[in-house]
């Protein structure tokens, strides 16, 4: 049997005693791995350096260098994380009631664990102690492939969390990382569909869509995020230049920062020349079609096939539209499926719009920078799901559990 | 652009109105459609029968000649089926309170159609109705790809389908038979990730392992159905005995027919002489392994790697076990997901049972028959998941819609 095989079976079988644990013994566990990994930080932080060295070494990229590193605040962070994990309502076990019928039978939903997650991810060795924590707390065994530069740092914290498990008496199996980075062996992992139950690849589009082409195993997908700003004719134009100026400039690099800007040829008079001089000041560059160029004389014109472009810099598309259909058309056409948010005072609008723009987070006048699990009130994120199956938007313990039907007669049988 | 391009932009597109269409509007369609395949009874089956001769010509199986065949009162039975589908509550729309968090950002889930699904089946041309209708009043378009020995037949229902849409004027891209059964064209379909939002296909094992293994678009499936009857040591043996006829021999070819009986040591010696005689007036064929012989000394004695067949037949595997964790491993390794059935009167057992037994549906002293949409109340069923991710059994109309968040605030910005 393949290595991968085998992994992928024995996690399955940890799996199927996870799934029946309680949650004071699951938070118990949690506790011990967060003290683990503060207990042995320095331990964390040796490995680690020894793999910054090396990235530096191959010349890997800045900000790749940056998210792999793991410093004593990081270190802190991860056990925060697991914490706040062991704060949140565990899902597993809840059970409603889904009607009687005619012939006496009593149906229920309860909710349970999906069974085997695989995580593929980039280097960002915090993702191992995370995405343990979370998939641990929803009762999943977790499968961690991470990037091959990280791969120490993942094996050091999981190692830990792996000891843990041992002294509850719990499979270390529950949680395992791939030891080797080799890519076949990553093929091979996306096809394990008697073992694996979902894929979430979380990184650039280029591993999103690798995996989505190449998996036999579901993958729940965060494809990308191009959020718009729709200013309405209604809006308040003092809050739609906050939520323009936060959505795009707070921070850039970020699936959530506002890609697109549409406003409403009404208040484009009023709100356009604000919005040129706020942009400039903060050395956003603009990009404009022929008829938005009007209040951007400076921008770089673009076509309408040229929108939808998502920048993760300060750079933004603008664009004047008719009205809000014009702006919801523009929305099918060139949103993710992300966020998307409305500035208006006209509940009608607002109402419409929510109901109608196709995008896993539809917002009035908030910052499309709220979109994500803390911020929403989910605790920890598992992933943010731009595909409409099993998840949509953001991802927390529930997203990482499914309902089975209860059935419960006094001997019934079909006629 | 190809055929399969076109059509599945066109039902994205189509489907973008629909989402938004309100429950009345949508009945209103459906009773149409119920009563213009009444009306244009004879007219299909003038089409059905060319198409049934052609098929027998061409030696068809007998059991797919039969599933194709179109009489009155299964036409009948198609209207009767859209109407009940018309009595359904309307999933979309609905909102719930998702929280209010500390900077004032209220947060709901609403429910809305997944977009675009489709259904690849095989000759059964009642499920260009069935599956029109459900996903028309779930808010989705749907494309049909069904067997080639029934395209005719489902050209014919989907035009009047179509003409509904026509006099309601709501785009008849709502509902799309491919009209060519080419392969290329069904593995074309199945690349369509930017317009296609999930594919069901329906129709045996072969079938769903094809499209899994070459769809691009997520897959909800359906493999088998290996259902267990576990009959405990507290179990009332009558009951038992009732439950155990009624799973086997009630209904053989079908998926929630049972294909396994184990048995608690303690109860084999009461139970199983009544067992071995009742199934031999029912001319049951059985499989035993070694241990479980010795009550059944006239049948096949298999290895225990031999558990696990979908039989599909009046056979049946027979195992006693030491007690419930025993079968609860053998459900595990044998198990398909689909239906398990405890028969006892102990409470706390059946509670663990219906907790530890890794299937979609669970069920205490009632028939595995009684597992599927219509039995459980869901109205119409578009298919039984035995997957986990997105819906696990049997699927109703919720199974064709997923849950968008409305933030609502006052200009929050993130700081």
């Amino acid at each position: 049997m393949s290595l991968i095989t085998q992994l992928a079976q024995e996690a399955k079988a940890a799996a199927y005693e996870l799934a029946v644990l309680d949650e004071g013994k699951k938070n118990q566990v949690l506790q011990d791995m967060a003290e683990a990994i503060r207990a042995n930080k320095q331990k964390i932080i040796e490995v680690n350096q020894k793999e910054v060295a090396r990235a530096k070494d191959n010349n890997l990229e800045a900000s790749m260098v940056d998210r792999l590193i793991l410093n004593d605040e990081r270190i802190e962070d991860m056990a925060k994380g697991i914490e706040t994990i062991v704060e949140l309502p565990d899902p597993v076990g809840a059970t409603r009631e889904f009607g009687k019928r005619p012939n006496g039978l009593d149906i229920r939903k309860m909710r349970i664990p999906l069974g085997v997650v695989c995580m593929i991810y980039e280097a960002r060795p915090n993702v191992t102690a995370d995405a343990g924590a979370l998939c641990f707390k929803s009762g999943n065994a977790v499968i961690l492939r991470g990037g091959k530069e990280a791969l120490d740092s993942s094996l050091a914290i999981a190692g830990l969390l792996q000891d843990v498990l041992e002294k509850h008496k719990l499979p270390k199996a529950l949680i395992t990382v791939v030891p080797d980075p080799d890519r076949g062996l990553m093929q091979e992992l996306m096809n394990q569909r008697d073992y694996i139950d979902v894929i979430i690849p979380r990184g650039g589009e280029g591993l999103i869509n690798y995996v989505t082409d190449n998996a036999k195993v579901p993958v729940i997908q965060h494809f990308k995020g191009v959020c718009h700003l729709y200013v309405d004719k209604e809006a308040d134009l003092d809050k739609a230049m906050n939520l323009l100026l936060n959505g795009k400039t707070q921070r850039t690099g970020v699936c959530n920062a506002l890609e697109g800007l549409l406003v409403h040829q009404a208040v484009a008079g009023d709100f356009l020349p604000k919005v040129a001089e706020a942009l400039a000041e903060h050395k956003v560059k603009l990009h404009v079609d022929e008829r938005t160029s009007k209040w951007f004389p400076d921008a770089d014109v673009i076509e309408e096939s040229g929108y939808g472009e998502e920048y993760l810099d300060l750079e933004i598309a603008i664009r004047v539209v008719d009205d809000m259909d014009h702006a919801l058309k523009h929305i099918a056409r060139f949103g993710s499926n992300h966020t998307e948010v409305i500035c208006t005072e006209d509940k009608a609008a607002a109402t419409r719009f929510q109901r109608t723009a196709d995008a896993s987070v539809v917002m009035v006048n908030a910052s499309s920078r709220f979109s994500d699990g803390s911020q929403l009130g989910l605790g920890a994120e598992i992933g943010i799901a731009t595909t409409k199956l099993h998840a949509y938007g953001p991802m927390g313990l529930e997203s990482l559990t499914t309902e089975k039907y209860l059935v419960n007669g006094e001997g019934q049988i079909r006629s």
